[in-house]
């Protein structure tokens, strides 16, 4: 029924030499050079639903407070002190009651992040508030994803989305509301989880669930891009949806394109979010990388506010299938760490059908160089 | 009522930089040049009653026994057997029968450190008993305190002290029993629990009870002297002591001078002794640094016998009193290593407020160097 | 009773200075040099029954399968799929159904570790399955142990075990089966442990029970080996056995000699057996250094199979005494660990009965260098 038509490979692609996985300096590299120079995931825009509200994201030994300021735009801030460098914020998530005041000593910044009061600095020769301003880090949005950079001037969004935004204007995911969230903490680097994403080949032994719904042969990936990875797969005949039944409690999207209905898109946004976007709801996982060997997922599931609204609505055929699904996923992909980490271990080669992982590792090393 | 008279300062004085609280080489350098160099404040005498009473002290890999000897005097010897190097004692307090016996091979050492049997060595070509007493470690006493140093060849305690036996010898400390102990474990480096406790800027926001009981602009601090930094705050009118309600139960210290009846004396004897003298009660926190971003925190309450004696008597009001201000300074301190360790943070500027703060970072930097 | 006849040691055999056993850099080395170069005891043959019995060992980060092959021979390999690097099992022990299949793609390997399938790799230029073999490790048994080799081609095990195969010939250990295990994890260095097996001069102290079974001075070492260091100790008058009443509900073995009947045989097994021979069982210690400070220790307990048959079989009175024993000795290694660790720890001198801890030293030194 399917065949393996892409197009051959040669043995020249193979997988990283172990360092890239198990060197704490290499990890180290990559937040340096990836994750503190790009475009990240942080979150949904109904996280912030009203002036103050605000989230903390960590990563490395950064956090950042995210929040929606008094003109109703989001910033986001080093969640640090100007004074002794005490974090202003400690609680993951919050309301902050009409300006940032640290809890040590009482200096108090505007939600657009200006220094307004600091008690009895009067006596420090030279002393001006407007020196004194909480250091911003760039955000913006698309489609109800915050996205936050940690780069000084970066480039813009809508240049690292290139094509995505038309590509999944159907979906209208702005629309979307979550209906649920699993953070997993796994012992993998975030790379494996890349990579464990970016091919089906696995599916049939690993998740036959899956396999009964949606063929690992079917459907096809997007050349390599700079920023982003990724392919759609089909649902198979009579399957409405991903669910522990491949039946749908739900209506499909509205808007959605007669074969948008018929597929699942699984989309690597580089380097920290995999968009996965069904005919009825979306999937995201959003990937903290906290060693070269540990990784937090955080996983959602969002919904149309239609169907929030329902009576009895439950997202639980959807939440159970993945949250199965995913726990398949972060098993092996902890073997492979395990496995990675061997004086035993060579890179290997890659099949005509782990294309997209190649270029993953050489997005990696154009970046960090190659370890050893 | 309070104005802020106190001399302006520059913009010269700053917070120190990221790797001196976050750096594991710099923590080490620490406790080689300031910790194993100077006189630390190991514990009270009253914790060693009679000849073998002994506790431990732990710092760094060292760990030592401080005991009384036969002729009623305190010694201190590292806790390493001179055979093959096993710990002597293992728990944290108790008593020795007559001598210190290894329980590996049994080599027997008396309380002034001389090696008294070691079985079977007979047959050692030049092995002399006399070749291998145990390693001593200075030890003095101020009235109640004891006091270590690691230091081969130290300059006596009473140097170290200066001025200060003059000025507390009101309290008659040596007389005082301690009515309480807590252990804090906090993840901060040393030099921030000191600085916490050098000024008082932070209290009105963060401590509003000890705020009720004594104005945070209240009192001076001494200039700041090379072993010891500190200062006196006023009890204000009406408030006899600092403890959940103001009031004392427990009647004034006899022998203090008027002006020492109205006031809270904070001194920090470095680098690990936190003195706390109240009109009627003595409060210490004594420092163990156990890496750069974590301090265990001994806290101590003592009192006059006369109240610990009087029938019903209760340091509770002394002692939930300071165990809710830790905790809020434990905290703070906690958020301002975190912050601390942040890209984002930069040195900042002190206020004149702060001088003694600005003072123990000259005092660490003269001793260990500029870190960066 | 007993005199100290043993041949007078000079003053120049001291024990290692304190790096040997607290560098984590030397520790990798020992795993380099030692470990990974020479036989380790890996388990029992008992253990693999059957054709597809396998169990896995880990050291370092090394993870390696034990297998019983169709032919029914002994098989190691590494534990990582040559593909992307996954681990092929992750349970400790069990069956594998005629195969070795790897849970992420399924390549699928034979139990010799031939590659037989690769899923979809055909499009993959220059594949061929005869070059992703698994990397096989050296197996070898002897009397029912199995030992297995990291070095790629290492000298046989019988080189390895010298004249003990004759010595203990009379045990037919091969025959034995085990009654009991528990598996201790201590914070000490694998050294230490050997260190403290190796000696009596521990016994009166720490293991009063023992002395009364066995006297300390009692038996004779050999001359220490280049790859084992042993002795034998007798067992008093009236003592049947090494237990918690010194009375054995068990047969003495079958084929021992009189004298084999009245002592226990003591011998280290370089780097990781400690082989405890008794009249009427079989005691072994398998250690798996997992850090400078830190050893996993695998003890077993094996009986003549018409003991285990029989109705009512306990081992407990053997098991009761040596559990004790060996908590005695686990916790003064845990002691001996933390002193050396000290900065007062030099390196002391040995008496005449631990020619056999001196004779491991340089065992260890001529392999690793010194330290420092």
């Amino acid at each position: 029924m399917y065949d393996n038509t892409r197009p051959e490979v040669g043995s020249e692609a193979r997988t990283l030499s172990a360092r890239h996985y198990t060197a704490p300096d290499y990890f180290q590299q990559e937040l340096e050079k990836i994750h503190y120079q790009m475009w990240l995931h942080a979150g949904r825009v109904e996280q912030l639903p009203k002036v103050g509200s605000y989230f903390l994201i960590e990563l490395g030994m950064e956090s950042v407070i995210v929040l929606r300021s008094e003109d109703q735009g989001l910033r986001a801030f080093y969640n640090v002190c100007r004074h002794r460098g005490t974090q202003l914020c400690q609680h993951a998530s919050g309301t902050l009651p009409g300006k940032i005041q640290c809890p040590y000593h009482a200096w108090t910044y505007t939600f657009d992040g200006r220094l307004i009061n600091a008690p009895l600095m009067d006596k420090t020769r030279g002393f001006d508030l407007r020196d004194h301003s909480l250091q911003p880090i760039a955000i913006d949005t698309w489609d109800g994803h915050i996205f936050i950079n940690f780069a000084p001037d970066p480039s813009p969004l809508l240049e690292h989305l290139a094509d995505l935004p038309a590509k999944f204007r159907s979906w209208k995911m702005e629309h979307l509301r979550q209906a649920a969230e699993i953070v997993y903490s796994i012992e993998a680097n975030w790379k494996l989880v890349i990579q464990n994403y970016s091919e089906c080949l696995h599916c049939p032994l690993l998740h036959p669930q899956l396999q009964q719904l949606s063929h690992y042969m079917s459907g096809e990936n997007d050349p390599p891009r700079p920023t982003y990875l990724g392919g759609r797969m089909d649902l198979r005949d009579g399957v409405e949806t991903l669910s522990q039944d491949g039946i749908s409690p739900w209506a499909t999207l509205p808007g959605l394109r007669e074969y948008e209905r018929r597929g699942v898109y699984y989309y690597a946004i580089l380097p920290n979010l995999l968009l996965n976007l069904h005919p009825q709801y979306m999937l995201t996982f959003t990937l903290w990388p906290k060693a070269c060997d540990r990784t937090d997922i955080v996983c959602r599931w969002s919904f149309h506010p239609n169907e929030l609204a329902r009576e009895g609505f439950d997202p639980s055929n959807a939440v159970d299938f993945w949250d199965l699904t995913n726990r398949q996923d972060w098993e092996v992909s902890e073997l492979a760490q395990r496995g990675i980490s061997s004086r035993a271990y060579r890179p290997g080669l890659y099949s005509n059908r782990e294309e997209l992982l190649s270029a993953l590792d050489r997005f990696v090393v154009e970046r960090c160089g190659a370890a050893d």
